[in-house]
């Protein structure tokens, strides 16, 4: 492969990549979705917003699933960056409903 | 919605959620493989791994195509977890060619 075809392939993995993390980003904001009204749920039904038992089954579900070449503790390093980032969603969304509960 | 209906609803978003999150999974692997041909290049090239510039380019592109309900720092703070899990990639290939370098 000649230098400049290598560039031409270096720019193609590249767009590649932002094709994948497009598709990454829809999944994510699905995610979030239904993180919402799974915390819509747990308001309703007065649950705890933190279970750790459930979060140790979503990281089980993905590392279990994991055909690499991520390693399962890289796997577990992002959902944990998911997951945090869902719970602080729900955390405000209940400040947001207990204020609103006070205005009315 | 009877309480029974409720907690029945909590699980079939659980499971959507585990569905999603090895839909994830896919492509965070699919990401890596193509990093790791991009590392390929790049050593074959002689280029630096951490170009900042990308990585500004990567953040642009999901920020960019973010369409919510996910806030645009959330965005940004995955994608930092998911860049960073593949630069330790990255440098590891390097230093295990380096091995095999000097064992030749």
């Amino acid at each position: 492969m000649t230098h400049e075809d290598a560039l031409h392939r270096l720019n193609e993995c590249r767009d590649d990549i932002d094709g994948v993390d497009i598709r990454i980003l829809e999944l994510l904001n699905q995610r979030t979705s239904i993180v919402e009204e799974i915390g819509q749920i747990k308001r309703d039904l007065d649950l705890p917003i933190y279970e750790p038992k459930r979060e140790d089954d979503v990281y089980r579900n993905v590392t279990g699933h994991n055909g690499g070449p991520l390693a399962a503790d890289a796997v577990k390093r992002v959902f944990e960056r998911i997951i945090d980032e869902m719970r602080s969603i729900q955390r405000m969304r209940m400040i947001q409903e207990q204020g609103r509960d006070k205005s009315c």
